[in-house]
């Protein structure tokens, strides 16, 4: 049996300590792929601590992708198909944060501040408002999204490689004009439409990977012709998929095989996990340039807020000053100079919190709800840790529409799985997902 | 010779009157293609009224292209190629300013008048400020762009017809999108050259159409295969050339052809007319659903604003709302309102009469420099009543390069003519473009 020594008078909770030592021992293989990991309970009494505690630490690596956890059997590690990139060195994010997960809402939308902030920098310095920043965008906003990633989601990045955008969507028309669109690209199946649509929209020829339960079907990548996939690893709409550590090392191995390659992480609602630690991201833990990272404050802040970025990795980067530098920055500087300081001084980690904290009752609420009906006995919920959402597949012989049917009946919001599959014509999956 | 009453008591000046009773004769055929109209200062003496009088209705002919001035010669009628689709019977706009023509500078920009309205803003509603806006934009926004339109360019449109874009690089982007790479673009030769690139980066096949002094040169684009073109009938660049009103029905009239053709109208510094009334745009005497109008205010208020729209006709409307309707609307809602009171409110035609004084001024000044310096003599001025730059050429035998060194070294900013055509190795045309 693993045994390990904790030591309480450390900053790191003690659910960290345990987390990063199994993780440790597995990528040293000194826990080999499917040893059974003792139980909670056990590991607890053994440890001296709450299972509670050691709960945590599990979820955090399942979420991971280090182990996996199977019903009424316990805890199992996983395989790491570790490529000779890189070793997982870099610290995780010291983010005692346990309580966080999903999406912006007006009412918890800090107006107060960003209307004293933009006040502010509308009685300040006029020459640097009416100055026009450079294609990337205003210098300081580079560099307070640069500081935070560094801070929250282990990043590191100069405020060069960022490229400020006017919504998502702005950005995939650069990635488009980056790349042209002689690239085939590969998207999640099920998955966001828009994004199909919007490739579609550019001629883009676009492939529909299949989700397995830690991340695309790897052998079904394979299988075809992709330049760029686009995906979402901390958090997969609609199913909750987190993309494991294994598979994100399959990623990268995958797209260090052609010099074409390369992975969109779309981190959109990377800041709204409900439990447990941030899952590394794949653009840290890549060192051959292959990852272009995205995220967006219109999710994270206001839907009428458009400021959106983009990172590139270095060989991109001057391909990107070549082909599209003489591009304006869609933003105004109003807004930027705003954002930065809402940034730099602390608003957007608070409110990121605050709505962590919101969408989390939100959850717990829905899951009260849901206890009180029959129909949702036997019934699965999966990613219910992070994002805005959860899914959850019923025990049931109703057909999709008839499940959907009861469920709104019963005074839920929710909607079929099935409809976010490209391909139509799907099978009953008895599967909802369900929005807080 | 032609005789008119003149009415001292209506509102309108009389040079106005005097250009509406022979734009309507020449309209009507009472005025004959290539008849010569009586000298400024024969007609002046015989309605009784000063020589700049008639000087100012002229000049406002000449710029329209219904009459053409021959040097020592006089003012003869133009022919008026009128097609069928719709006589010019709209009022043009009553706009007595003759001082007109000009680009943005930081000092000029009314910042403190929009900050104290974005500050209001930020005070007011909040659930407004937090409320996504359909992908045309917000709806306060696209009602007074309307209106301003109606007031000072005669252009009739309801705010359904409007979509706001972040720059006019997001506006060539959605334009990419609704038609497509399959169409061949015209763009003009000499031009902006960063449309021509901004299409090349979507691959789209771009066709460079020679202007004649009038417009883009007809015969050419009859005898090449282009869909749609892009021009700035109002005030080409770098020429100055505006496009006749003869040339503008030609357009209309090629446009109509072939249910593929459509013309953009670039309309980027319409605004800015140094002398004269402003003429009508393409935009307002088609009535075939032919025109795509577009325009800025990054060029008006300040670049640092990234505010553009498009006004889509009826047709492409659908089309651009089946395909492109589900975009987000890229420009924040807190400047959207801003800019709606900032045109409301009188703001934004206070500017623009601001502008065009300074830039008045900063020509005249250019003038005077001018003057001062024996190259200058016998030089030729042209595009000198419109936009922020005029055209000079001189009567020399210096090479364009040892031209351009001359006048930098006397102290004048300039640039080469042959610097903005497409095709490379242009002859010398001993041609600057000197900016205000």
């Amino acid at each position: 049996m693993i045994s390990y020594e904790l030591d309480n008078t450390r900053s790191e909770p003690l659910y960290v300590q345990i987390y990063e030592k199994i993780k440790c021992d597995i990528e040293l293989g000194e826990i080999k792929s499917g040893e059974k990991l003792p139980s909670k309970r056990a590991f607890a009494a053994q440890l001296g601590i709450s299972v509670i505690t050691v709960e945590n630490a599990y979820n955090q690596l399942v979420c991971e992708g280090y182990i996996r956890s199977v019903p009424k059997k316990g805890y199992f590690a996983r395989t790491i198909e570790k490529s000779a990139h890189k070793p997982v060195t870099k610290e995780l994010p010291i983010d005692t944060q346990t309580d966080e997960n999903s999406v912006t809402e007006n009412e918890l939308f800090p107006f107060t501040v960003w209307a004293k902030l933009m006040r502010e920098e509308l009685s300040g310095n006029q020459r640097k408002l009416l100055t026009k920043p450079p294609f990337e965008g205003v210098y300081e906003l580079r560099s307070a999204i640069a500081e935070h990633l560094k801070r929250f989601r282990n990043i590191s990045v100069t405020p060069d490689q960022i490229i400020i955008g006017a919504g998502t969507e702005y950005l995939y028309m650069l990635i488009n004009l980056l790349f042209g669109n002689n690239y085939i690209f590969g998207v999640e199946e099920p998955g966001y439409s828009k994004i199909a649509d919007i490739y579609a929209n550019y001629n883009i020829k676009c492939e529909h990977i299949p989700m397995s339960d830690d991340g695309v079907d790897m052998d079904y990548l394979k299988s075809i012709k992709t330049d760029i996939v686009h995906i979402s690893p901390s958090h997969h709409f609609p199913t909750g998929v987190i993309t494991s550590i294994g598979k994100r090392y399959a990623l990268l191995e995958w797209a260090v095989q052609s010099p074409d390659r390369y992975i969109i992480e779309d981190d959109y609602d990377s800041e709204f996990r409900l439990s447990g630690k941030p899952v590394p991201s794949l653009f840290s833990i890549d060192v051959m340039d292959k990852v272009i990272y995205m995220n967006t404050f219109s999710k994270s802040l206001s839907s009428t807020i458009r400021i959106s970025y983009m990172i590139l990795p270095a060989t991109l980067l001057e391909k990107f000053r070549k082909k599209l530098g003489f591009y304006s920055c869609p933003v105004s500087t109003f807004e930027q100079y705003t954002l930065a300081r809402f940034i730099d001084e602390g608003y957007f980690e608070k409110h990121i919190n605050r709505m962590r904290v919101h969408y989390k009752k939100c959850r717990n609420h829905l899951f009260e709800q849901m206890k009180k009906f029959d129909i949702f006995k036997n019934a699965e919920i999966s990613g219910e840790n992070a994002g805005l959402h959860c899914t959850v597949k019923f025990d049931t012989v109703l057909s999709d529409n008839k499940l959907l049917e009861e469920i709104t009946n019963l005074g839920f919001k929710a909607s079929l799985i099935k409809k976010y599959y490209h391909k139509k014509n799907q099978p009953d999956y008895h599967t909802l997902i369900f929005f807080y």
